[in-house]
This record gives C-alpha cells, structure tokens and sequence, in this order.
C-alpha cells in the first residue's frame, strides 16, 4: 500500500485509532506503537494510556499512531511503506515478555525483527521465561528475534528484569518503573465503604482460595467491613478497544477509590491504588511482579504494603497502620528521564 | 434547545471543538472552557492549549469542553441548557482582563454573570484598566458583571495583579504562574543559527524602533549573527481555530528554538525560550506582564534575564553570559497547587 493508497481509501480498524488518516502521511517524526491492547485487562490498558499520554505531553511534535494488537499483522505491513529513517517503532509494555503470554509474545517477535532497521523500543517489561524445555525454547526464539534488530532497547521495570535481560540479550536496556506510575492524575474525593479483593485468576496465581476466605471471613466479622472480590482483568465484556480505553480505566480507579482498602495480588490493583490514595495490601504472584516494583520504587509510600504474611493476627497490625496512614506522595519523575532521553534522540 | 435536541442535531461551528457529540450528553461532571482563542496571538493559543492538557492529564473522568470566543453567545444558550449543578464554568487565562481588549472582557463578564449560580473560574490573567476615565467606567462595569457571581474565582499570574485583584473585586483570587508554563515538553534539540527579534507591534508596545534597529545592527556587526524579527502575533494568517492549534503552537517552539538568542518584549516568547532552552533577553511592555512574570517565578532560571538596560554595551555582557549558560530548570510544580485543588472540589 502506497502513501497515495493510504491516503485515498479507509484505513482497516485498529490502525491508528488515534488519530486522523492524515496522520500517516503528513512530514511528522512519527512514534509507532503496536501491541495496544484489545483484551480486558486494565492494567494493561492503563500502560497504553500512559504511553499515550508520554509521548503527546512531552513531544507534542511527533505524530503517536497506535495499532491494535488485533491489527498487527495488516500494521506491520502499513508501517513498513510509510516510516521513515528517524521515525520510532516501539511495543507496548507490560507482564507478557515471556512464555506465559505467546501471543503477545509472537507478535512481539514480528514487530521487533520486521523493523530491524529503526530505533525500535519495547516499553517496560517484566520479562518471565520459565525454566523447563518450553520457557527454554520459546526464550532462543525471543533472543533469535529480537537480536536481529541491532536498534533495539528493552524496557525493564524491576532490578530483577534488568539483569535478566542484561544476562539474556544483547539489546540496549533501559529501566523506569511502570509506565502508569508516569500519570499525574488527581484522586476524587469519593466517600468509601468497605475492603475489595483484587485477585488473579490465571496462571500466575499463587494467593491460596483457603486463605482469601479466611482474610475475607475476618474482615467482616472482626473488623465489620464489607467486602467484595473483583480483578482488574474484567471477565463481562470480550473487548476493550482504543475509544472505551479511559472510560474502563477511570471506572476501576473510581472502584478502588470508593474502597476503604484494597486487598491484592496485582501490580496494577497497587499502583491504581497509589493513584486514588487508598491503603493496600499486595501479595505475590509467581515471578514477583507486584513484589520488585514496590522493592524497587514504592516502599516508601507509607499506605501501600508488600507483604508475604499470611497469618491474620500478624497482618491486623499492618491493615490498622494503612488505615490511618495520611497518604503520602513519591515523585518518581527524575526515574523516568531514561525515557525522556530516548525520545529526544 | 434541550439535551435531546443537542444529541440529534449538529452543533454549532466552535461549541465543543474538542469533544464528541456525546460529551455534551454524558453523565460525567463537566468543565466549560469559554473565550477559547481563534485570533492569531500564540501566546493564547498556548494557554488554552496548556489549560486543556492541565485538565485532561489531572482529571481525566471530567468532560472537557471548549467553546470557541466566536461562538461565545450561541455556547452560552447550550451550556444553560445541560450545565448540572456542580459543573465548572471557565474562562481563557492571558492578558487581556481589563480595558485594552474590550471585546473579550465584555464576553467574559457575559459568561460570568451568565452563570453566576456555578463555580466558575476565570483563569489566570494579568489584569489592567488604565487609569483614565475610559478605564474606570470599565473597570466599573466589570465590577458589576463580576459581583453578580458569588461563586466567581479570578486568577492571577503576577503579585502586581493579585494585589490589584484583592483590592478591587470582592471575588476569590487565585494566584499560579502562567498557565503555559504547566507544560512539559521536551526540546527538541535543533540547529540553532542567529539571533531572533519577538516584538510587539500594539498597544502595549514601549520598545523604541530606532533603539530596536540599533541593536539588531550592533547584533549583526559586532557579534556576527545573522537577525530577524517577528512576532508570537502572525500577520499572515486571520484565524487560528481549535484543530490547528497545537501545530501552530510547535511551528512557534521550532522557531524559537532553532534561534542562538531571542529579544523580546513579549511574555509569551520568554516562556516559548524556556521550554526550548533559548537564551532570552526580555524587555518591557507598557504595563509590565513579563517583567513581574519573570521577577515573581523565574529570576532562577540562568539563561533568561528581564532588563530595562538599554545602553547596547551594558547590554553585551549580559548577552556573552545567556549565551554560555547551560540552560538550568525550575520545577514549578507546586506552585500550580492551587489549581490543582481549585479542580477536585
């Protein structure tokens, strides 16, 4: 497809929700980002908010094109008669780089070895190869992919994922937190009633049901709050696409700040906690996703918590001390300016 | 016209420019934007572009919509019709609060006292009246249409103005530095060559021609640079309207940014320097917006200096030493603190 082809007839849906056609043929530098999500997870939803959101306040002069995750294939193929020399391609960020996630991860693959040529960046990861035969295979694909790209950065958002990767690739590494941490928003002031469980329902679960029920049961009769359970991945609609992205993601901040606490085993329940000032308790999941990014940079938030505890009496003493904590503030804009100083080159 | 008319109709060219159909009908809180600018100042059309950003990247569950200064009375009809009890009303920040630009302070006391049962906002501004007959009679006459409004906050970007406000309206006063100074681009790093002349060629003007064209010559001759002279005002084009705002704005940064040095008498092309690190000699205008802008937020900054010197040898030195700084920031973050809580109530 020419720029002429482009410019003449619609383009497929999920190439470049966000913006007008004219965006693929204007004289812009132009950042690509593919990999943005369709699927119903908020968390990962939430990053691709915030990587909009970077891109356009600090370089209001680049042309930001997203492009589906279901669009990648007719994307790739969009992208490569269109960019240019300086423009930037990039995969969004997240959990997936791994083997836990191989569609994700496939595509990952496509984007990175197709645009060998270009500055390419994978915004920040938690990078997960199990260690069988299969997390082995699928990491010499990865490292085969991705190494035939010489322009290629790695975006890492643990100590413990950027020496993975240093040890793993060859690629340049950069490491920031969590791009939703890079979000200014302002809590609403809501009132709030009672404790919610955020909790995984997949196969990085490590949080055991007979443990829920006991923490749940105790809140309720000991502490006479109500409860409920939820997780940020929402199981009642199939897709969320780029025009519903901020109305799915604000109404779960409202959720979790009309909580009294949150209970959790989610990155992302923790850092939407973070943004909504509300106390929380974070468990693990199987690789430490939640538990390194409040090591690395979130420990001195002093209404958040990281804890494998699992004995209740020990745990009323933390869960009294976040209730009455006074929210305090962390500025972790300095962390960021890895990030800064890739776009500007 | 009621909400069901608005949701099966168009709308007026300039109502809601920046915004679907929809958010005119939606059940979110809402904040009004009016006096949005389409004349040819960047200065305004870069406080409008920074107000939309403050509100969008902070309060991203509120509906943002402008109203354009031209459709200022047909806006005034359709926000009467669907504004909810705790929706905001705003008005444009700048400089024009007072008697030199009477067609914007006659809507902005029309949209003030309009609304005059809702919070309502008008963002920072330097105010002036002159002190003459003609200035009093307005002054009075603003007096009044504001004092309508007892839930009416006036902001203001200078001390001079803040103590000016205090003393004459019985409003609340807000005092933030400008809103442009909100943003947080990145520069690009540009070719710089030559030496920029940014002057005012209206009311406000106090700069000497043949003082200016000294200058430039001594530019050209001594230091060798190659000059040129515009204004943050263009001359070549009639309207400025929402969607061609943020690339006029980049046009303006690219501009200033690809200069050695910039001299101005204009407010606006001393903050253009600052986010594009262009060292900045800054003269006055007839009422002093940029010298107490500069004096109340910004003297930290080592590449910017206000002056009234106007002796061309006193005036290198101060020259030599902008010219070697290596640009320095400020983090004014805080200080926009009141803005920030003005919003969450």
């Amino acid at each position: 497809m020419s720029k002429q082809t482009i410019l003449n007839k619609e383009l497929p849906k999920g190439i470049g929700p966000n913006v007008s056609p004219e965006a693929f043929t204007n004289n812009k530098r132009k950042v690509f980002l593919f990999g943005s999500p369709s699927y119903t997870n908020i968390g990962d939803q939430a990053i691709a908010y915030a990587e909009e959101k970077f891109i356009r306040n600090h370089y209001p002069y680049y042309e930001y094109i997203e492009i589906m995750d279901y669009a990648t294939d007719e994307g790739i193929q969009i992208v490569k008669e269109i960019i240019s020399e300086d423009d930037i391609v990039c995969f969004t960020g997240g959990g997936n780089l791994g083997n836990l996630y191989l569609d994700i991860e496939e595509d990952r693959r496509k984007v990175i070895s197709t645009f060998k040529d270009y500055k390419t960046l994978s915004f920040a990861q938690s990078v997960y190869f199990e260690e069988t035969e299969e997390g082995d295979k699928e990491k010499k694909k990865t490292q085969d992919a991705y190494h035939q790209n010489r322009h290629l950065t790695i975006g890492t958002r643990e100590q413990q994922t950027l020496e993975y990767v240093k040890d793993t690739f060859d690629s340049e590494v950069m490491y920031t937190p969590d791009m939703v941490l890079s979000l200014d928003i302002e809590p609403q002031e809501l009132e709030r009633e009672g404790v919610l469980f955020i909790l995984r329902e997949d196969k990085e679960k490590v949080t055991e049901e007979k443990f829920i029920s006991e923490l749940r049961e105790w809140v309720e009769q000991e502490k006479g709050k109500r409860t409920e359970r939820t997780d940020t991945v929402l199981h009642d609609m199939d897709v969320i696409d780029y025009k519903d992205r901020e109305d799915q993601f604000m109404k779960m901040l409202n959720r979790i700040g009309s909580s009294e606490l949150i209970v959790t085993d989610r990155l992302h329940a923790m850092i939407f906690s973070i943004i909504t000032k509300t106390p929380c308790v974070v468990f693990g999941n199987s690789y430490g996703k939640a538990k390194h990014s409040y090591r690395d940079w979130l420990e001195a938030l002093n209404f958040i918590e990281y804890t494998d505890q699992k004995d209740i009496n020990k745990l009323e003493e933390m869960i009294d001390r976040l209730l009455q904590a006074e929210p305090n503030d962390i500025d972790l804009k300095q962390d960021f300016r890895p990030l800064r100083d890739y776009f500007k080159k």
